[in-house]
Formats: C-alpha cells, structure tokens, sequence
C-alpha cells in the first residue's frame, strides 16, 4: 500500500514518493444536486499501515493545496511536500509510526477530477461547469478512498484552514471512522471579512478577460493576471502585520526615496513575484471552487445554528491549535471550536501558539507548536499500537 | 471669501456651498524633480474668516476625498460632503466659529489639476504621465492657497488618514503657519503591510486590459473593473471584522444554502456594489497616484529615521486620535506619534477611541469621537479668538 521507496534523503524525510490514483466509478451525488459519473483522486501514502489497521492518518489539505505534503518526487526536487515540516520520521506526524494518507481533493488541479478534467457529456474539460463541491462532498469522497485502503478508522483526519474544517466535517459526518481530529487555525464558519476577501479574489479572476467565462482551457488563454491578485490578496492576509514588518518594512528594491522617483519597496516586487508564480501553478476554477467550499462550510447550519448540536454525535478526541498573529482565522474563532467541543462533552486538548507568522504558522516548524502537535499525536500512536487504553469518548 | 450661501438647511448643515477655484501661474517644482507650469486648486470654505485671520481651519483629505467636505451642492442633493458629520454650526469643527478650507488635492480628479488636466506640452490629458506627488508638495500647494486666501497661519489643519499624514506634515514644514495639528487614525509612515494593499489595488488597475497603460481617456474607455477591485480591497481593510460581522454576519442576498447552490452572501453583493460605484466616480490614475503618496510618505526620512528629530522644529500643538478596531492604522501607530511628539517636548493631546467601524471610524459621529474633537476646536476658537492665552509651544 505505501508509495515510499528507499531514498539517501536527509534524517526526517519521506523521500521519495510516488502518487497513486484512486478511481471512484459509480455515480457520486454531490451537495448541490449535480451527480458526477465517478472521479478520481490522486493521493499519496507515508508510513507502513500496521496490521491492525489502526495508525491511518489522513491529511486534508487548505486552499491551495493538494496531494504531496511530505518528501520529494524525485531526487532533484529542491521543495518537498507542503507539509514535510510535520510529517516525516520522527516529526509532529511520525511515518515511523503511522501510515499517513494524504490526497488532492475533488475539484482540485493536481491530478483529482476537476475543472480541468474531461465532462464525459460534452468531451471538453468542465471549466466552469464543474458542480460546486463542499467540505461534506469531500468528506465522503475521502472515506471512499478510505475504504479503498481498507482503512475502517482512521487514528486522526488532520489539517490546517480548510483542512481542519474538513476534520470537523470528519468528526461530525463518520464519527465512528475518526478516533482523533485535529483542527489547526480553522474556523467553525467563514466571517463577513472572510468571505470578503475571498469575493475580492474571485472578482479579480472573473473580472480579468482570459477568464472567459471558465472557458479558458478551451481558448488556449488563462488568466494569469486575475489569479495572481488573487494569490497576492490571499497571500497579504496569511501574514500577519508585524511579520510582514520584519520581513520587508519599508525596505527599496530600487528608487530613489528622496525624490520619490521610479520607487519599489521589496514587498511589492515579492508579492508580484508570489502572484505570478502561483497563477503557473494553479488552476482559476479550481481557486473559485475551494474558496466557494470556505465561505459555505458551516456544520452547525443544519442543526439550526448550533454548533454544539452538531459535535454531539461525535466521539472523536479533538485537537484545536492556533496562532497569535493568525487574523483571517484568529484564536478566537478557534475557541468557538473549543467552546463548543466543552459543552459538548468531548475530549478536547487546545494551545494557542505565539507565532508572528500569522495564517501561515501552521506551515511552520515552530518549536512551541510542534512539541504540542507531535506529544499529542504520539499519545494516538501508542493506542493505535495498543500501548495505551484509548481516550474514553465523550470526557470533557 | 466666503462660499457658504443662505438657506434652509437642517441645523447643524453649512448649506449650499459653492465651489471655488485658486490658479497659481507660476512654475510648480515637485519632490520627484518634474515641474508643472501652474496648477489649479479647487475649494470651498465654510464660516467666516475673522478680523485677525486667526481662525482659519485647513481640511486635508485622505485617499478617495475631495474639497467638497461638508454641506449640499444643490437643494436637491440627498448626501452632504464626506466630513459633514464633524463641520458645520456647532459640531467639532465649528463654522460659527472657525474659518474652514477644503480643498481637492494637486493630482486629484474633482476639479484640481490631476491626470485628466490636459498637459500643456501635449495637448492630451496627462494620463498616467502627471508626475508623482507627495505629500510635501500637498503641502507646499496648500500654503500657496492660503497665500491666495490672505492665511498667515492656520488655527489648525486638521486631517483624518492621509489627510492626517497632511497635517503632520504641514507642523513640520510650515512650523510658524500651524498652531495646531490634528492627526486622526494616521500613521508616521505606512507599513509593509499597508504598502502590500496598495500595491495590490495598483495591480488590479494596470492589469486591467481598459487601463491601456493609463491613457483610457484618449481611448474612451475607462478600468471600471479595476478600480472597482481597488476599491473593494480598500474598503475591506477599512472596516474591522467585528464590525463587518454585526453588519452582514452570513445573511444570505439569495440561494439555498442546505445545496449550496446559487449562494449570494449579502456582503459579496455589497462590496461589488460599492466597487461599482466608486470606479464611476473616481478617476483610476488618480488612485494610483494617492496610493503612491500614502506609500512614500514618510517624514521621519529625511532625518535619519528619527521621527523626533523630524518633529523638533514643529511648534503646532497636537491632537492625535485613534480607533480600537482600526486595523490598517492602528492605535499602535498613533501611539509612535504620541511617543516621539512626547519625547519632543511638543503639546500633545491623545485619545483612543473605541469603535467596531475600523479605519472608516474617523467618518463617523461616534459620541467620544466627536467630543474630544470638539472640545480640543473649541479652545483653539478660545485662542484665536483672543479670550484664552494661546498654548506655550514646546510644552510637553
């Protein structure tokens, strides 16, 4: 089952990593109504699966993410997998210990179906007809792929942002398929500023002319300049404030201040830099489509408005962790989480880390956060290997 | 001098006020090297100017403002100018006591000379070929119109956000024609983050195929889409999320949430809305133009970053003003103001307001706001009224 080959990487490494497929071939009925004639999802694995079955991890991903979060495709590869700072041998999520799943999500532009895959009723790419998809879809595409793994539980979803939404969506819709969800930097619902900013990148998608109206692929254009404000805005609000401060201040690339002539401050040239970038990497339907999965999560919503009702059923232990500086998803909209996890009788363990690095901490190897990360997911490898008696569901 | 005409305008309202234009003839040298051969300001004043002429009171505007800051234009207009709720009989700036000028900025797009004046050298409108403006020529442009309006010095230049950044400036430039600054919700010079934004609202503009490298006049066509973004970002970042929160929550306009389909939050539609109509009114190279100045500006510069060393030869008394939930001008940067004002031995005043309505707070009537304001105007009318020994300069 695993993808790890042998590999001379350095000590904390995956290596190398191959991605598999899995593909889904019934009808899948998604949210909004629209069924999809099956799908694929391309997913990679770290870690040997115990033969109990029980040390499964799967990793969701945010925004932007997708299936390669740790190690590297082949040995020139000078970035590893997004997440490589908490997964690895002996890191926060231990493959020495856990077999560690991690996919691109339905909807995504990393080799799952998506926008940019063929709609077997027309033979052209979806574009922007591609169905909107949402965390709850993408929960049950992924315990399909689960059971494709012959994973019945998993010893913990993990993620960060729209990751750790989809965790809560995990505890929530298969209680009895997570032992552990862990949320880092989410939210339980998106704010008024959230959506905001997100609509701000959506305009500048949909406003710029090689959008064609998600037909882009079609026409041989792409909108490379819309998606790039996007990544910028998006990138702009990950950081915090004094971060951005000590990384850049008022700092020249070129010009002359005093005359006020032919002036670049660096952070203007490393974020045209970050745009640019992102909009080679990146698909624009895909970018709409997972910032439409943020602003509609919003688990209480079917249990009017009660988040508490809706973690009843769970029996998941839960971790809740976020980061000082973090303001699109700020500590407190973390405590709501834990707020509501207390009344509702569950087990739940909560930091709230200093970092100056805002939304994007949870990417980062923080001494502080990984300690508490790794002491918590270690107490998951020792009852999934049977050392220790499980938590007891539902202790506050 | 007066512009203010009779009328039966609600208590508290100038009334119908009609603007005026200043020409300078002469040949204008800017910061950036470039010189215009003359300009023309565009503004209107409220109250009567006393016999002394101490009573004057210059308002300075910040990035989307004009000289049309309070009153009516016509009988029929249904919104009064953008300051209305701090000029007036009675309120914080008090025109039954005070001589107020307000002006539409050099650069500007209501009236004074700016990108879409015609360049003398070319016949064309400038474009994006005006030169770049800084707040030190503002300010130099600022005392020629009150040349013009027989105004040694100024009772107070009162400016919020960049208009507040005017002000600083007027104190450390003109120290003997400023007895008092008033300094709300500014900063002493952008951060990296505030800098990021801009550049970003630049961004949307120039990327947007209509800007046509700023000569969409010449071709009749205007970045509506564009500067609409630009102005979506702006607003964003001058509210705060709280408040954005209470105002939209995740009230839906239209669509049925439970499958995600056809979901329209109501703030998406209100943030397009005011993209819309702001890029009918505003003028695309003039926001890039303000942008640039918010972005240079920086006093401190010039004397080896020593802000206090920047602010020694100022005579002006101080108010300095801020809001709790102003994010992209911080009561912290306020406080550096205070700070350095303090450690210069300057008379300064300084209050933190609490507000949920963000940077936008210095537009509104809040009753601490105001009173604070007011009281601080109304013993600089003492003063230049001659009742009340003017402050001791330097007295910290």
């Amino acid at each position: 089952m695993g993808t790890q080959a042998q590999s001379s990487e350095p000590v904390g490494s995956v290596g190398i990593v191959v991605p598999e497929t899995f593909r889904f071939e019934e009808a899948f009925a998604l949210q909004c109504g629209e069924t999809l004639d099956g799908f694929e999802l391309v997913y990679e694995t770290y870690g040997e699966l115990n033969a109990r079955r029980s040390n499964a991890v799967l990793i969701c991903h945010a925004l932007s993410g997708n299936h390669h979060a740790a190690g590297f495709h082949a040995e020139s590869d000078t970035k590893p997998g997004w997440w490589d700072t908490c997964i690895g041998p002996g890191k926060a999520v231990d493959t020495d210990r856990f077999h560690v799943v991690a996919l691109n999500n339905l909807g995504g532009c990393h080799g799952s179906t998506g926008p940019a895959s063929s709609n077997t009723a027309t033979g052209k790419p979806f574009g922007a007809d591609f169905p909107i998809v949402t965390a709850e879809d993408w929960v049950r595409s992924q315990a399909l792929l689960a059971d494709h793994l012959g994973i019945e539980r998993f010893a913990a979803v993990v993620g960060g942002s729209l990751g750790g939404m989809q965790a809560m969506q995990w505890a929530i819709d298969f209680p009895d398929r997570v032992r552990a969800a862990v949320l880092i930097a989410c939210a339980a619902k998106l704010s008024a500023q959230n959506i905001a900013f997100n609509e701000i990148a959506r305009q500048a998608i949909m406003s710029d002319p090689e959008y064609k109206s998600g037909n882009y692929r079609s026409t041989d254009t792409n909108p490379d300049q819309g998606l790039g404000l996007a990544r910028m805005i998006g990138h702009v609000t990950y950081l915090s404030h004094d971060g951005m401060g000590q990384k850049f201040g008022r700092e020249l690339k070129f010009g002359d201040m005093s005359r006020a002539r032919d002036v670049e401050f660096q952070v203007e040239s490393y974020l045209r830099y970050q745009g640019q970038s992102f909009s080679r990497r990146f698909d624009a339907n895909t970018y709409l489509l997972m910032t439409r999965a943020l602003d509609f999560f919003d688990p209480a919503a079917r249990f009017d408005d009660d988040l508490v009702a809706a973690l009843r059923e769970a029996t998941a232990g839960f971790l809740v962790l976020s980061f000082t500086s973090d303001w699109r998803f700020a500590p407190a909209r973390s405590k709501e989480i834990v707020d509501a996890l207390i009344a509702a009788r569950k087990n739940v363990v909560s930091a709230v880390i200093e970092s100056e690095h805002g939304h994007d901490s949870f990417l980062m190897p923080l001494p502080r956060y990984v300690e508490v990360f790794r002491t918590y997911m270690n107490r998951l490898a020792d009852e999934a290997e049977g050392d220790v008696a499980p938590e007891t569901p539902g202790a506050a």
